[in-house]
C-alpha cells in the first residue's frame, strides 16, 4: 500500500483515506450528492490558499482535497451553446443525459427524464434537496422537477408537490430559499405541504426544534442571504445538511440527498472574490458534515463536484506571481452588502472602515466615492475591485467557462467516479447503485 | 469491476484502461515523465473541444483523458511569491523539495539536491531529457543540472557535461534547442560531447539516421520553432520522444526520460491561443508515443502533468457561453510568424489571407493594419485578438496562475499518483521506485 511507502519518505500528505475507499465494497444504503455550483479548480485551489495557516510550513489541505478522485467534463448538448448552464449540467448529473441549456430534467425533445432522486423514491428511499439558492433554482430543480425552462420556478415548486412516486410526495426534505415561489396568489404550496403532513420552518430555531421526517424549510423570499451577510436566523448549509441527514436517516431503506452550495456561482457571476471564498467555506463545512456522517454510517456514498466553473477566475493576474487570501479574509460583509448600505445613504468611508478590516488607502476609498453617485452595481464593482487588486484576482467573464471540474468521492463505490468522467456518468453510476438494490414497487410511475 | 456495469448502461466512456493499471504490480524498469509546461485544466479541456469531431454525438476523449488520475498542487516555497515559476515547480518534481522561484535543483539554502534523473543514473539506468525549448531551459535543467538561477543557461549546459555520476556523463540523450548555449566563445560543449562518444545531430534526418545510445541533438539556436511554424528539418516532440526511447531502451537496466512540451507555456505567456492549441497537439502526440511504448513494454511507468497554468486562460469570455475551436484550426502559422512577416514588409491583407483559412472581415484586417506601423508585438497582439474574439478566449495575465493541474499516469504504480497530490510527491514516488531497485554502485557521488 502506497501510504506506507510515502510516509516513510517524510512527506506530509496522506492519500490513505481516499485510497482506502477503493477496497470498500459495503452495501450502499445512502447517497449524498453535493454540488458546488460554479466551483471550478481555481476556486477549490484558491480556497486552499485562503485557508492555509501561515504557521505551517506546507499548505494545509482542505476537506475536499482528501477525497479528490478525478475530474469531469461539463459540456451540454445545446443547439446554440457549448458551455453549459446549471440546468443542463444538473440534468446531466441527475438523469444521465446531455440536454440543452435551460432544461430541467427534460431531454432535447422536452420529454421528461427520470432522475436519481425519483429512482431512489421508487426504491423506498427517503429523499431530500438542500440549497442556498431558491430551492426551485436550476440545480435542485433538475433532481426533483421537470420543466422545459428553469425560469418557470413556480411550475418547479408545483412539481415538488404534485409529482408523486407510488402515490407519495417524492421529496421528503426541502431546505433552502424561496417563500415567494411557494406562497403565491394562485396557490399556497406551504399550506398544501402542511396539509399532507410536512412541517414548515422558516428560521434556524424552528429548523432545530422540528424533528418531522418530512419538512419544507424556506428561509428567505428568494435565495438565502450570502454566508457573510447571514444572521443567526438563517441556517448555514452545514446546519441544513445535518438537519436533512438526521431526518432522512430515520428511513430504514436509506436515502438520497442532493446538497448545493448555490452561491459560489453567483459570486463568480458577480466577479466577487470575497463572496466566492466565503461561499466555498459554507460548502466545505456541509461537505465535512456529509463525510462525518458517512464515516460513521459506513453504508453511505458521498460524491461532491461542480457543474461548471464561473467567471474565468484566476489565481494571480496582470503578470503578478502572487495571490493573497488575507485581504479577502478582512471583509466582514460582502461587497454587495456594503454597496447596498452606501446606495441607501451610508457614508462611503464609514461603511468601508466598518466592514473591511484593512488599512484602506485614500485612493481606494476615493474609488468607491467616485462610484457612490452612480448605480448600486457600480459601487459594488468599485468595492470588488479593491479586493481583486489586493489579492491579484483575475476574471474574464460574467458567465460560465468550459473547463473540467474536480470530482470528490468517499465511501463504497467511490472508485467508480475516479479518473476522467463525464457529468452524465454521475447519474449513470448512481442509477446503477440504486436500481441494483430493492426492486421498484411500481415500475411505470411516470 | 465497474467497467462492465458502466458499459451495460450504454455509456460511451471507458475508464477501464486507467483503472486496470491499479492492479498492475509489475516491476518498473523505465520511467517516462512528461511535463506540459503551463498545461492547466483549461488547456487540456479546450484541446478536447478543439479536437472533437463534429460528426460524433459525444465529445471525443483525448489521449491524456484516458489516463487522468488526479491533480497536483503547484505552489513554491519562495520568500516573495506564492505562484510558482517553472524552475521551482520542476525542482519539486525532479527532487521532491519545495524551493524558491528561479532555483534549478537547489534548495532555499542554494544547496544542490539530488534529482530522480541522477538517482536513475546511480542505479545504472540510461537517462534522457527532451524539450522543445532550449534543452537548458528551467524544466529540463531542474532534472539534469544545479544552479541558483535558471538564467544561467551556459552554466546549466556546462553541468550537463561536467557533472558526472559514477565517473560517467549523467545524461545520455539530450534533444531540444540551444546551439547558442553549447557552442560558445568560451567553450564548445558540442566538441566535448563528441569527443566523449556522443553523436551530435541538428536536424530530423540526422536524428533518424543516427543510432548511437548517446546523443546531443540541438535543432535551433535557442528554443525550437513553434509546432505550426516548423519545417520538416525540425523534429516534432513525438519524433524526439521516439528517438530517445529507442536509444535509452537499449540499456539492460532500463531508463529515466523527461519530456517537456515547453511552449504550451510560452503561448500562454503570449496569450496566443493558436500556438497554445498546436503545442498541446505536439505534446499529446509525444504522450501517445510514450504510452504506446509502455503498453508494449509492460515495465514502464508513464506520468504526465503540468508545472502550473499560464495566462489565466478561460474557455469562454465576456459573458458568452461558447468556445470555438474552428477559428483556431484555421491558422496555418502562428500569429508570431505572421506578425514577423508583416513587420518585415509583407502586406497585411495578403499575409493574413495566406495563413488564415477564414473569411476575414474588413474590420479584422483593418485592426491589424492599424497595428502594422507599430512594434511587431502590437501586430502580434492584433492578430491574436482576432482569434480570441472568434473563439471567445479570455486571459487575465501574461504570467502564471496558481490553480491545481491535472495528473495522468499509466503502468505499474500509476495508482500512487492518484488523488490530490503535491508536485513534490512526483519525485518522492519516483525516488522510491528507482531506489528500491538496484543498489547504487557509488552512494556519495555528489
Amino acid at each position: 500500500m502506497s501510504t506506507v511507502a510515502l510516509s516513510s519518505l517524510g512527506t506530509t500528505f496522506s492519500i490513505a483515506e481516499a485510497k482506502e475507499t477503493k477496497k470498500n465494497n459495503a452495501e450502499i444504503k445512502n447517497v449524498i450528492f453535493l454540488i458546488g455550483d460554479g466551483m471550478g479548480v481555481s476556486y477549490t485551489s484558491a480556497y486552499r490558499y485562503l485557508k492555509d495557516s501561515p504557521s505551517s510550513k506546507f499548505v494545509d489541505r482542505t476537506e475536499l482535497d482528501k477525497y479528490l478522485v478525478g475530474q469531469q467534463m461539463t459540456y451540454p448538448e445545446d443547439p446554440a451553446q457549448n458551455v453549459t448552464d446549471s440546468a443542463s449540467a444538473a440534468t446531466a448529473m441527475s438523469a444521465g443525459i446531455k440536454t440543452y441549456n435551460n432544461a430541467i430534467a427534460v431531454d432535447n425533445d422536452k420529454t421528461e427524464v427520470k432522475t436519481v432522486l425519483e429512482a431512489a423514491k421508487e426504491r423506498g428511499k427517503a429523499t431530500g434537496l438542500v440549497a442556498t439558492s431558491e430551492i426551485t433554482h436550476a440545480t435542485p430543480a433538475a433532481f426533483g422537477a421537470h420543466d422545459p425552462s428553469r425560469q418557470n420556478m413556480n411550475g418547479i415548486a408545483d412539481d415538488y408537490f404534485d409529482e408523486l412516486v407510488n402515490g407519495k410526495h417524492k421529496i421528503d426534505v426541502l431546505l433552502g430559499g424561496g417563500t415567494d415561489l411557494f406562497i403565491r396568489k394562485d396557490r399556497n404550496l406551504v399550506d398544501e405541504f402542511k396539509k399532507d403532513g410536512f412541517s414548515y420552518v422558516t428560521n434556524t430555531d424552528e429548523l432545530s426544534k422540528d424533528k418531522n421526517k418530512q419538512v419544507l424549510g424556506l428561509f428567505a423570499e428568494r435565495g438565502l442571504p450570502k454566508m457573510l451577510d447571514r444572521t443567526q436566523d438563517v441556517p448555514s448549509l452545514e446546519k441544513m445538511t445535518n438537519s436533512a441527514i438526521d431526518r432522512l436517516n430515520k428511513n430504514k431503506d436509506g436515502f438520497f440527498l442532493m446538497i448545493e452550495g448555490s452561491q459560489i456561482d453567483w459570486a463568480g457571476h458577480d466577479n466577487d472574490i470575497v463572496s466566492a471564498m466565503s461561499e466555498m467555506e459554507d460548502f466545505e463545512k456541509a461537505f465535512k458534515a456529509a463525510i462525518d456522517f458517512a464515516k460513521k454510517d459506513k453504508h453511505t456514498l458521498v460524491v461532491a463536484t461542480a457543474d461548471h466553473s464561473t467567471g474565468g477566475y484566476s489565481i494571480g493576474a496582470n503578470g503578478i506571481y502572487n495571490w493573497f487570501g488575507e485581504p479577502i479574509k478582512a471583509a466582514k460583509r460582502t461587497p454587495d452588502f456594503m454597496a447596498n448600505q452606501i446606495a441607501n445613504g451610508a457614508g462611503v468611508e464609514e461603511t468601508l472602515k466598518k466592514y473591511i478590516d484593512l488599512d484602506l488607502a485614500a485612493k481606494e476609498i476615493q474609488s468607491v466615492k467616485d462610484a457612490a453617485s452612480k448605480k448600486e452595481v457600480d459601487i459594488d464593482n468599485a468595492i470588488e475591485k479593491i479586493f481583486d487588486t489586493r489579492s491579484n484576482t483575475g476574471w474574464t467573464t460574467g458567465g460560465h467557462t468550459g473547463e473540467d471540474v474536480p470530482v470528490y468521492a468517499y465511501g463504497p463505490s467511490s472508485e467508480r467516479f475516479a479518473g476522467q468522467i463525464d457529468n452524465t456518468d454521475n447519474a449513470k453510476i448512481i442509477f446503477d447503485i440504486i436500481e441494483k438494490g430493492k426492486k421498484p414497487t411500481v415500475i411505470n410511475d411516470k
